[in-house]
């Protein structure tokens, strides 16, 4: 890239900026966010963004799932390179997660047009519908733009109250547009905190991520009976929640018997009963991940079939379906490369890592040539109010996710 | 007792039929009853019940805690003797528990009406307010009557609406009445059903009473913290839902080390997060129950204890109040001894057992001479819609009231 593109870095201080002001929208309590996917919150959010976009120049559409593009013009009208991640938060999320890889992208921009770089390909900012899956489930605004999930399908989904995605999508005032959904994309970059604590354990300050984990996600259903807790003889018991527990723990034990792995169990309810009776109906989530497609299939095969055994022993009767499964995805060579010289070429310590974490470029990156950039999560925390990625952090993934734009954009010099 | 008197035998028909008519109200789709204390079902109940009650000639009062009392005349006007249980239900109840004693008592009299006989001492039936606990806390309308709870604090306890029972009461059309709560009272009788599987088991139609298990309950908290399901390794997690299963198991492991001993996790929730979280706010209920105090404290001691050293280990915080504490009470050994001496003329086959429940009986039993008759439980089930007694189990228990009533009321021939 030409000299002058080259020394190109961003206003970290106005990057701050720019999140300390998106952080207000939704803000909690605790000094995190709660912006679910579709609620007004997310809304005012995507307003504020867009207003920025516009301020710096950029033509803003939506398209009929209601994700956002920003597109500033290159020199010729060719696919574009894409940047983008999410501005939804988790219920008590924090205010960085997602929210940094969109305004990273929009600094970049502001910092090509302070210095008056033109680029030979367009450059669009994307913003993905509902990334986190508080509604419904996880990504599938860039599901649907890459077509693995068909637009109709997906505008069907409802929510727990029967709402459907595309009424949820009609109470917005920036939720669809009438753009087509789907569009060919050169390169997909995305910046993103870590959400976990391995570079902050390394020391390192970027993360060049060579792929997303694969995960499978389920709701189980454990069916015992009812019986009144003091009467009934602890042999007696068909109890629903004490097969839920040994379950928890039969995942949690499988996940540590493989490293790498992970099981999660994020939501486990009684649905019936009071305390003084035995429970007889269970519902709890399971996340299983794993970077190695191999090896997630034999934890899968582990748990599942411990659970039902276990469940069997236990004269309780088990359900369970799959809800979200996404296999294990490496990131494209070239970009892998491209943004492992750019951290080095500005002198940041990196680490090669997987995405333990589902992100939009993973869906992209089955598709179109993509990768991500990570930054370090203060204390691993995510999904989290406390959620933390310090200002030195943001401006240093910024300045990779520029430079790596404009190798794949390429600078043609001041317009 | 006179010989006409000893021959009296209850019309099983008609208790039946009434038990199926008060079933009606509050039915649910699988064939139990949801008449939750304090609700329009419940007051419906209390409508038919007064009804009845009149209809056989009692006078009908409501104390001002809304426990309802049916009055028969004695020759004279001392203490009465009183017969009693409870029509409100689980949330998902059956058609037996507590509505069996309170329509065996109206039964008896009833009979008592037909054959024309007078006793010396009055016959009260006693419905006693929220005997379920399904709002605030279980058997709280006796524990008014008898003084160990004062009015004033019960007419004060919120449900989880922050609603008080004073105003729950006075939205009832057969809510509180004028009646200052307590009186003393000559001997008390429960009929229940057992609610556990022992005499069905021992091929048994009475139960002998001999006295309540002691039992305690409390909620518990677990405070970890969140984290994105997919970065955060599982060896740095503070996970509540983990601390939570860990807990179950050795609560319920304890138990089962102890004969005799319950331990039942009837209710968990997490209360945050996503299935793509880890679970930073857990609650949940535990119910410990044993026949002897001591061996209840030792219990309580080992699970507590062990709890809270867990929690540590796992970097999870742990805390718990006790919302419910019930000592084991003895039955007066004169009601325990008329009780068998009834089922034995009678020609039933008859068992001693402790209750594991608690009852209405446990809390008069600490002020007045009490004692109470067990019929099968089908399966051993109860809070459980598919509860059952057999026609001819609630007759014989309905048979043994009768008798042992008449014992302590004394016949003095027909008015």
């Amino acid at each position: 890239m030409p000299q002058h593109a080259s020394e190109l870095r961003v206003d970290g201080d106005r990057l701050w900026a720019s999140l300390m002001e998106m952080a207000r929208i939704g803000a909690t309590a605790k000094g995190g966010c709660r912006r679910i996917a579709f609620s007004a919150e997310d809304d005012a959010a995507r307003a504020l963004f867009k207003s920025w976009c516009v301020e710096a120049g950029l033509d803003v559409v939506f398209d009929r799932f209601g994700n956002m593009f920003a597109r500033r013009a290159g020199r010729e009208d060719g696919a574009p390179v894409v940047l983008g991640s999410h501005l939804d938060t988790q219920p008590t999320g924090g205010r960085f997660d997602g929210i940094l890889g969109v305004l990273a992208a929009l600094e970049a921009v502001r910092c090509l047009n302070d210095a008056a770089v033109t680029t030979r390909r367009p450059l669009v900012i994307a913003n993905w519908t509902n990334e986190e899956g508080a509604i419904i489930r996880p990504m599938i605004g860039s599901e649907t733009f890459t077509g693995a999930l068909p637009l109709a399908e997906a505008l069907a989904l409802t929510d727990d109250a029967g709402t459907s995605i595309s009424e949820l999508l009609a109470g917005m005032q920036n939720g669809a547009g009438p753009l087509e959904v789907g569009f060919p994309i050169h390169r997909y970059l995305e910046l993103h905190i870590e959400q976990g604590p391995i570079l902050e354990n390394e020391g390192g300050q970027i993360g060049i991520v060579t792929g997303g984990i694969g995960f499978r996600r389920y709701v189980f259903n454990f069916q015992g009976q009812e019986a009144h807790a003091g009467p009934t003889p602890m042999e007696s018991r068909k109890d629903a929640m004490v097969a839920a527990a040994r379950a928890v723990l039969m995942a949690d034990t499988a996940a540590r018997g493989k490293p790498g792995a992970r099981a999660t169990i994020g939501q486990l309810h009684t649905r019936s009963g009071s305390p003084n009776t035995v429970a007889a109906d269970v519902e709890m989530t399971l996340d299983l991940r794993h970077g190695d497609n191999a090896v997630l299939d034999a934890l899968e095969q582990e748990v599942l079939s411990g659970i039902a055994r276990m469940a069997s022993d236990q004269g309780v009767s088990v359900s369970w379906r799959e809800v979200a499964n996404s296999s294990a995805v490496p990131f494209d060579a070239e970009v892998i490369a491209v943004v492992a010289d750019a951290a080095g070429a500005l002198g940041y310590r990196s680490s090669r890592m997987l995405s333990g974490a589902g992100h939009d470029a993973c869906h992209i990156a089955r598709k179109y040539p993509a990768g991500m950039i990570f930054v370090p999560s203060a204390n691993g925390l995510s999904h989290n109010e406390a959620e933390y990625t310090a200002p030195d952090d943001c401006r240093a993934g910024a300045d990779v996710l520029l430079r790596a734009a404009l190798h794949f954009a390429e600078p043609v010099g001041p317009a």
